[in-house]
């Protein structure tokens, strides 16, 4: 290969160098008003009041073959990481943090001060530095596939308005001693094919000398490089004014960096980038950083009702009412008008802002509760089977099925030999002279017979398969779910097995069941659009059967409904309603309750099933209508953008609902054990989404194995472990209380875990609520604002893994990591 | 608290200061023969020819509340990685890497640069120094027990001739200006509860000054603490004659750091012990770096055979003699004869040298293809067992069965009731006027009744138990598998479960099996220990019916029989003779093949199955005889020190292998789906430990997800690509040789995978080979020194992961991470 060091004419020669100020290409072109480099969002860095710089792409050309093949390489690239060429490989490394050796950052320091520092250096003067000075980027013809590829992917990635920083370094022999540029344009141009990706450029660094050992200029502009890529560095550099401002910008780089000492860190390793950025807030010691609001907002009687749709569910309190031999409905009635009535009264009265007192403690004790159910009913239910399909042991009675014929006369059939004749091909065994076949049940009913014997009624192999349904969809379904954080397939595929973990899991639960063609239990739909209960119109008549007192007497359960329905509501839209979700309308809560109220009203009129808010699928459907930033920089994590408010997804979900009724014909076939494992593993799901969970873990695992949480760096393990076992009990006795007749008084409970939360007041410091908890509204004012602060802002290491693996319920009760870490955003 | 500023007395009060040297505590005293603190293991450090220093045990103690309570606290503490005390949570942190800000390094650096430097004091001017200017460690009630608590495992693991270094850090109000102090003793003393364990201390530093901003003493302290931790500047220091010296040691250790850039890293994040520590070889320029041994040592005709068991394994040829209608036995016989000729000539010309052809591709087809046919038998004969009992389908004709009685005349019995009368408890259905009941068939036949009808045959319930007692077994022995890596229990429980879990995984499934009752298909066990075939004698006649000729033609089938037992032979051989054993008595090569060859004989005389080398159970049996280093510093992982080599398990594995005929009464209770699903784990965990299967995942993952394995960061992704995808066509090509009539010409084709190896030398540079495979000999050659050498001996970061899932065959074709990391030793 050629010695390329061409002159002036190598810019015009690769792509007529366009001497264009950025401002004509780009949208956005003012410095000012470009999205923050660094900030954990938008609107983090408005509160933060930071004037926004253009995003910098920082690119490093070595120099490489000296003396014989001269060429200039991209070797490094850096958005907010390091991506790194792999020359041997030919491709880019993943995405990572950056890690420097001190002594090039040192070196670097030291050639700058003596070398040339140009700041606001007219563009025509910086061409006539750069074109008669050095040669441009080889345009090989080997390099350019693996160029273009590059570029396309990488320029989509980064915002309007993002400028590009260039580092050349290398050796040159015939240089007596190295030479250190530094260059700021006043206005950036484009320069062809020197960047990667065709960005105005502002900045360079020139760093070129004689041959020294080692990877010195390689370490040196990475060094350059990662400076560059540095948003305080960025700050100072871009208003820096000379020489001086440089140096101190480098310094305070300096005084910033973590330094890991040599024989505890492999330099050569590579660190994933972390899943949340250290704050920027600590590093501009001259602004101001916002106070957050308080974490429950103050309740309005607002407007928008479309965020949590209301949806179907039919409460315990209709078996109970069976049990009495009332006339059911017209009681059931009643007890919705009392209920409208309470949740009327609570919305007059504001009632609402009581859920401040709902913190994590009574949020996490609902939902471990409301997940216990939906897996002690999965299991139970599917145990149930075995009985109705009982397994068929060696020896056992239920042994031996005969189809017997009723004879025509009465002895005289027995000499008969079995009756079809004509069906020698289904089953007619010489069984001596005896009027019976061993045909099936079914088909021996068709023909008339009987079937005789304990082996008639028992359906074989029924109970296994539907065990092996229920675990198939449960498995399945779970480990679909798992495939978003797999390494395999491209996002999309992963995201979408995911998003229809259940469905594909039914699907699949169906397929085998319909390719083994056994008897198993199928999903009963009615055929017919009308009420169940035979005889009955669609109103329900106020009265009926009962005499007149019941009528006051439903005030009792109304009252116990009425906590179950308000606490569902409220802690659904307290969740709903979390400042991370960043919703832009305002919060429903009383018009929300009211709704409740005037619906209630109308399915009790009309027998139907009462409403509820489900806390799980109103999470799940917030969750898909998330929005995430597609420009990130390689390794960066998208942001959270905010939720895509709108009316229209809630109707439709709901139309869907109730067109499902035309589905009839098809969902009859979907087996029962297959819906189980469905129950099963959302109840898992939800369940292991919980902080709770990962507490109760805790007392499994040794103290030297425990994850490095926040929260174990400020609370002591007895303390943590206390904590856990009075919510093991406040769970257990609230189970104990829901199996019993006591049942009834189930609500006024769950109520009264908002009272033991305020007892653990007593128990634990605040400080220690804050951590294990949150605080209650009164105790927010007892610890000095100072005391919340200094590390709250910082992960610990390991509790980004825990919170990667919450669910869908993950909002409900965070995971320590995304708590504590208040720039992060959920993936 | 009272501020505590005793003098000398408050040492004598703690517990008498004993002015000690460390000879007459340690059995070690000598600092030129200890352990070195970092090496990856004595031998390495033997190799090195470093000086031993002893281990030095490093504590800051900080002085807290200044001015009213003035105490001492011990707040850090490092062996190889940081301790950090979590005040509010009153526990020590797990260990991490330790993190520094670079200005407490400069700082420090101004300090002692200032400050005092003692170095050689003699013990008894130290104790004035240090008696007269700060005060001892409060011992403080409330912190006695956290004190004793620690004390204890901390001095365990530390090895005996280890020393203690202080760092006394804190701020002194009426101090004018900082003081540093830098103390190195002549003979260490042991200073009362100076120290968390009562080590002699050989180094004090003293950092203490007024008020300052921030953390600036516990940061200096913390920094001095690193730097005394750090193996490089312990032996600088050691060996430093003035302050010259030290601040030189400091500026090397500085050179030397890694510097992650501020706004990309969390500096309160920890970062967690690597597993593989950076080679000090790199950081100790003077000392010259042994050369390794090739990595196949020269095979000699060595003395001990304890070291891989043969065990019983009857080849697949045993079938095929029997198609041909011979005299099965004696053609065996004459088979094993020429086998044994044939291994006799190979031994006697020492052609186990052609093992070193054998690379990791010829081995890795050989793992995967064994693991295949594990697999494929398991999850077959599993599929079988559903034919055996079948499914029973709605309206199938397996249907009903009838228990009926011979009448003891012809006519008259049919007008008799059904016959056992005096059997209504059990069945006896009026079925009309006939002679049957509807009894299950066993119990029939005993009644002297015949079963008729076609569901007699049929079991019900049997297929999908068995399927589910598979899937159970299979699942379980997985996952208590991975119980050993997991973060519950005590290591102790861990090891156990993970160790056992096949055998526990049996357990379940019997247990399982037995609490249903079921009739599974059980393991077959003969009752009496005699020859198989009936009226054969134990002596295999030489000729039987079989033509003279024959016994000549039988050298064809022992010549393919041959190679497949050299290869089994000897890549079993070489696995378990590789470098990372460490064993310590010669290979067995020749020997081996000669016992081999000699039990050959014996065998087919007594026509008891043949003998080969089971790779995988003496790969477990080697592994079970680790020994690893049990004294280890916090974070630190268990050094691995060598095999356990003996004479005596080998002897008692295969004793109690024959007594288990013994067993025959409680082996015949496990039900053989149990079995498959162990037969389907045992596959499945070989496969997976191999790298060819973690390149097969390769190719379905997106390039951005992939690891960040060496191999990637070397090879272009589509020759790693094309290197799986040769490996896979070699495997499918063997798969369907042995699944035609052509399988009889297999062991050829095995054998082949060596020249389709060596045919690879034409596609792939030798550089893309060492990394892909391992070097054939010549190839070795080809490549120069310096190539082989500068990354390859650090691991990318998630190449770890990777290594950390293989199974018991990890050494037969070990994963990249260990493979690239010569310091690492496998857990």
């Amino acid at each position: 290969m050629e010695m390329k060091l061409p002159g002036q004419e190598g810019f015009e020669a690769s792509s007529a160098p366009r001497n264009i100020p950025s401002g004509e290409l780009d949208s956005n072109p003012d410095p000012g008003t470009g999205p923050s480099p660094d900030g954990p969002s938008d609107t983090e860095s408005k509160e933060l009041g930071v004037p926004k710089d253009p995003l910098l792409f920082i690119q490093l050309n070595e120099l490489l073959g000296w003396p014989q093949a001269l060429e200039w390489r991209e070797t490094g690239r850096w958005v907010l990481f390091e991506e790194k060429l792999e020359v041997a490989a030919g491709r880019w490394s993943a995405p990572h943090v950056p890690t420097l050796a001190l002594p090039s950052l040192q070196k670097l320091r030291s050639l700058l001060a003596e070398g040339l520092v140009l700041l606001d250096c007219p563009a025509q003067s910086l061409l006539e530095l750069v074109g008669s000075t050095h040669p441009r980027k080889a345009s090989d013809n080997e390099e350019a596939p693996l160029r273009e590829q590059c570029q396309n992917p990488l320029r989509q990635k980064l915002p309007p308005g993002a400028e590009a920083g260039t580092v050349l370094a290398g050796e040159l022999g015939f240089l007596a001693q190295p030479l250190g540029a530094f260059v700021r344009l006043r206005n950036p141009v484009v320069l062809g094919s020197l960047t990667e990706v065709s960005l105005p450029s502002r900045f360079f660094c020139l760093l070129l000398g004689p041959c020294m050992l080692g990877k010195g200029y390689h370490e040196m502009g990475r060094a350059a490089a990662v400076l560059l890529s540095d948003p305080q560095f960025q700050w100072s550099v871009r208003r820096a004014s000379n020489l001086h401002d440089l140096l101190a910008a480098l310094d305070a780089f300096l005084e910033e960096v973590t330094v890991l000492p040599p024989g505890r860190w492999d330099p050569t390793a590579r660190i994933p980038p972390p899943k949340c950025l250290p704050s920027q807030h600590k590093r501009l010691p001259s602004q101001q950083r916002e106070i957050r609001g308080p974490a429950v907002p103050r309740l309005t009687s607002a407007e928008d009702r479309h965020r949590h749709g209301p949806h179907a569910h039919s409460p315990e309190l209709q078996r109970t009412g069976r049990d009495y031999s009332l006339d059911y409905l017209p009681f059931r009635l009643w007890v919705g008008i009392w209920v409208a009535t309470f949740c009327l009264v609570l919305v007059a009265t504001e009632a609402s802002v009581l859920v401040r007192y709902f913190t994590r403690f009574t949020e996490e004790g609902f939902c471990a509760l409301i997940s216990l159910i939906f897996i002690y009913d999965a299991v139970g239910k599917m145990l149930n089977l075995t009985h109705t399909y009982p397994i068929q042991k060696p020896g056992s009675s239920a042994y031996g099925c005969l189809c017997q014929y009723p004879g025509p006369g009465g002895n005289e059939s027995q000499w008969i030999r079995t009756r079809p004749k004509d069906r020698d091909d289904i089953v007619s065994m010489d069984l001596g002279l005896i009027n019976a076949s061993l045909l099936p049940p079914p088909e021996c009913t068709r023909q008339g017979g009987h079937p005789r014997g304990p082996g008639c009624h028992t359906v074989p192999d029924i109970a296994f398969f539907s065990l092996l349904l229920f675990l198939t969809s449960f498995f399945f379904a779970m480990a679909l779910k798992c495939v978003k954080t797999s390494r395999f397939f491209p996002s999309v595929v992963r995201k979408g097995l995911s998003d229809f973990s259940s469905v594909l899991a039914i699907l699949l639960g169906c397929g085998l069941d319909a390719f083994l063609g056994l008897a198993t239990p199928k999903l009963m739909v009615p055929r017919e659009f009308k009420p169940t209960l035979p005889g009955r119109g669609w109103l329900v008549s106020p009265f009926g059967a009962n005499p007149w007192w019941w009528s006051v007497a439903a005030a009792l359960p109304a009252l116990l409904l009425s906590i179950l329905i308000f606490m569902d509501q409220q802690i659904t839209a307290v969740i709903l309603n979390r400042m991370e979700y960043r919703l832009q309308k305002g919060a429903g809560f009383h018009l929300d309750l009211f709704c409740v109220a005037v619906l209630m009203l109308l399915t009790s009129a009309l027998g139907l099933p009462w409403y509820v808010s489900a806390t799980v699928i109103s999470l799940a459907h917030m969750d898909s209508l998330r929005r995430e930033s597609r420009a990130c920089a390689p390794g960066e994590r998208p942001n959270f953008l905010g939720i895509r408010e709108q009316r229209l997804t809630g109707l439709v979900v709901f139309i869907l609902t109730g067109a499902s009724i035309f589905l009839a014909p098809v969902l009859k076939f979907i087996p029962m054990p297959v819906l189980y494992g469905i129950f099963l593993y959302m109840g898992v799901a939800a369940l292991s989404s919980i902080q709770f969970t990962n507490r109760v873990k805790l007392l499994l695992m040794p103290a030297k194995h425990q994850p490095d949480l926040l929260l174990l760096r400020h609370v002591p393990l007895t303390r943590v472990h206390l904590f856990t076992a009075i919510q093991l009990a406040c769970l257990g006795l609230l189970w104990i209380i829901k199996s019993t007749p006591a049942a009834i008084i189930f609500p006024l409970m769950l109520l009264g875990l908002v009272g033991v939360r305020k007892a653990l007041e007593r128990v634990f410091s605040p400080q220690e609520l804050l951590w294990l908890d949150e605080l209650m509204p009164e105790e927010e004012r007892s610890i000095p604002e100072k005391g919340l602060e200094p590390e709250h802002s910082f992960s610990g290491s390991d509790s980004e893994d825990v919170s990667s693996r919450l669910g869908p319920l993950r909002r409900m009760c965070q995971g320590l990591g995304e708590r504590s870490c208040p720039g992060a955003v959920p993936k």
